[in-house]
């Protein structure tokens, strides 16, 4: 896979980075040993702990691995070519996307095998996609309705003789997102992709992600196992039979509800599509990752740091930092202050701090008594969900644990 | 200023458009007449109507020049060089930017003056910022604590001596953003500049968007006033006097509190900040444009449109659309359906139809009883809050009232 592109060099283009003068080339910039805090960044930037990355990426790997599952994961969280290379390096079956342009990507990136984590019905990239398994591309999709076979099938009406596209039906729950609601829609529409010679089915996947608890996860992952097996029993998959599920909050149950040889008479394949975990975060899965639940199977490590400097201290108890909605996740919870560093260098513990608010590019940081920042300052966040935080960032510095820059990460969205 | 610049082509790097084979350049993409519905573009995609850009870059010159007021438009909005060029060009005085990072693509790009709304306090810019202000470039920014001052004072001691940072102080309000809460304190930090002679004060500055309703606007601006009345008293400021506030909800109140020759003996420039309108909105500033107060002076026209694709239809009163948290705003409103573009691509209105919710790159429509939506079809949605649309999307189609594109828009953030 390439990891390194055709890009552009860093300059005024890249926020966070302060490059004013010629570009910098990001191999020659990630060999310079620059300190996070030496003058070849401004405020906020968002770093990337490689350190932690690395225990993450190695910890998911083992994970499937112990449990015998297949790894798909989701690409879209960081969209970082970087990311996906390693990802794929530490034994990642697949890269899983979310939609056609990500999978475009994927390709050019060179990823063997993409796992599209979504219906998709525009006739255009499904003629592409068509032509590119015809050149050695693996790629599979969801279809959830028989009105979808039917629009995928009409869109490769005029396409020479070739390779099936290849897609899972997509089980969903009542009140939930896309996916049949009943098994028994799973095979309406698993009996129309056997109707037609364009599209070859592979097995079923699901999102167990908004579900409300455990129980309802672990009752809808059993649905899952039926649907499967229904599709077998009825001959409507072949001897391979994939079953995918599983984000970043349950997979643990993933393990328990799917695991094992369940199957009989055929050659499960379990894909796991975790994606948060490769950053994890200080917020959301901090709280909800199933480590929690099984620390012996190991533990993730929050890798993103965003720095910001205060810019005011307008009135007790209030201070604001440069930081804001363009620059840090605030769908599942707030920025969460980590420590202080002071404009001495000093580091201090951010203990009491509180982020109740962000406008576009400000902060608004609740100070408790005996807390005193000052205009200049420097304040390190974690975040909370990192599918948004890397959304808003087109390079990021990857630091060492004592933040000196040994790479450059890359965005596509 | 610079609106080509050397970019890649458009290839698989740009979300929305479709373009998997050899890239294309910006302009010869823009000559090929595409139709965005012909095959060059996926889905989701963020269209910029060209007729509503142009009526609003034009409405809000017109107020300004109206009221005698400059312009600074705020480019953070949209970090797009074709719009800044295209307020530059209808008389806007300087672009506002919000953070050291974007001044710099100011500078990059050949904006000729930059309003900083906001504190500056990093060592590293402000140096380069003095001297950039030595090589001809114009650029005011905020200060509001005398801790503020001596530390830009601080960071320029090593300077030789040059054109002294050009600053307003800033006056908040109590429960607000930054500033300065009282008339008082800004007095205090205009004393702080007047002592050093690597800082001129040139007036003062504020921002009314997070107060709750017309009166208390009002007030605040007529602080704003006594303020700027105070310095000049004090010979604080030149003979010249700038005063700035006004973003996209209340200019009718800053031209009524500062609008006129208020400032007896000096030379008064009112500037306007306003950004948002560039493009308005189906949400938040179509409910709070002062063009509803005041419709004799002009009005604005939404000029984005977010097209994305039904995927599912899984349940009676749900449709599962392809467009989520990584594709439009959610933190003003959800975006708003307008249309249904049927696979025929018979155009029907999108009424009673609803966003309930968005994921990543899924969103959740509530459809009406008698409104049948059916895998395939396009939605064509209206969205909420500008700022947070453009920093979504790298590259956007501008199109013609027939949707054929004309225009390839660009983002820096």
């Amino acid at each position: 896979m390439r990891h390194q592109l055709d890009e552009p060099a860093l300059d005024w283009r890249v926020k966070g980075f302060w490059q004013p003068d010629a570009p910098v080339s990001d191999p020659a910039f990630a060999a310079a040993g620059h300190s996070l805090f030496g003058g070849a960044f401004t405020w906020p930037v968002l770093a990337v702990r490689r350190s932690a990355v690395a225990h993450n990426v190695a910890t998911m790997a083992e994970f499937c691995a112990r449990h015998g599952f297949s790894f798909a994961p989701h690409g879209k969280t960081s969209m970082a070519p970087s990311l996906l290379t390693a990802q794929l390096s530490a034994g990642a079956w697949a890269i899983t996307m979310a939609t056609a342009n990500q999978v475009l990507a994927c390709r050019a990136l060179g990823v063997p095998r993409v796992l599209l984590a979504n219906e998709l019905l525009d006739p255009v990239p499904l003629r592409w996609l068509a032509g590119e398994l015809d050149r050695g591309f693996e790629a599979l999709f969801f279809v959830d309705s028989v009105a979808g076979v039917e629009a995928i099938d009409a869109a490769l009406a005029d396409r020479p003789a070739g390779a099936p596209l290849r897609v899972l039906v997509e089980l969903g729950f009542p009140g939930g997102r896309a996916g049949c609601r009943t098994v028994a829609q799973v095979v309406e529409v698993a009996e129309a992709v056997a109707a037609t010679s364009r599209v070859r089915l592979d097995g079923v996947a699901g999102y167990e992600g908004g579900l409300p608890d455990g129980v309802a996860v672990s009752a809808y992952l059993r649905r899952l196992r039926t649907a499967a097996t229904e599709l077998a029993r009825r001959r409507l998959v072949g001897p391979e039979v994939l079953v995918s599920a599983g984000g970043s909050a349950w997979f643990d149950l993933v393990a328990e509800e799917l695991g094992g040889a369940w199957l009989t008479g055929h050659d499960l394949r379990v894909v796991l599509r975790s994606g948060a975990y490769v950053t994890h975060d200080h917020g959301f899965y901090a709280e909800h990752t199933p480590f929690r639940r099984i620390p012996g199977q190991g533990s993730l490590d929050a890798a993103l740091e965003l720095w910001a400097q205060v810019t005011s201290t307008p009135e007790p108890g209030l201070a604001i930092v440069g930081m804001g909605k363009r620059d840090a996740p605030y769908d599942e919870g707030l920025p969460v202050p980590l420590r202080i560093r002071r404009r001495s260098g000093e580091l201090q513990p951010g203990t009491g701090l509180v982020v109740s608010r962000l406008n576009d590019h400000h902060g608004y940081l609740a100070v408790p008594p005996g807390v005193a920042l000052y205009p200049g300052d420097l304040v390190c966040f974690g975040i909370s969900h990192p599918c948004t935080a890397f959304d808003k960032w087109r390079a990021m510095p990857v630091v060492d644990d004592a933040h000196t820059v040994v790479d450059v990460l890359r965005t596509y969205f």
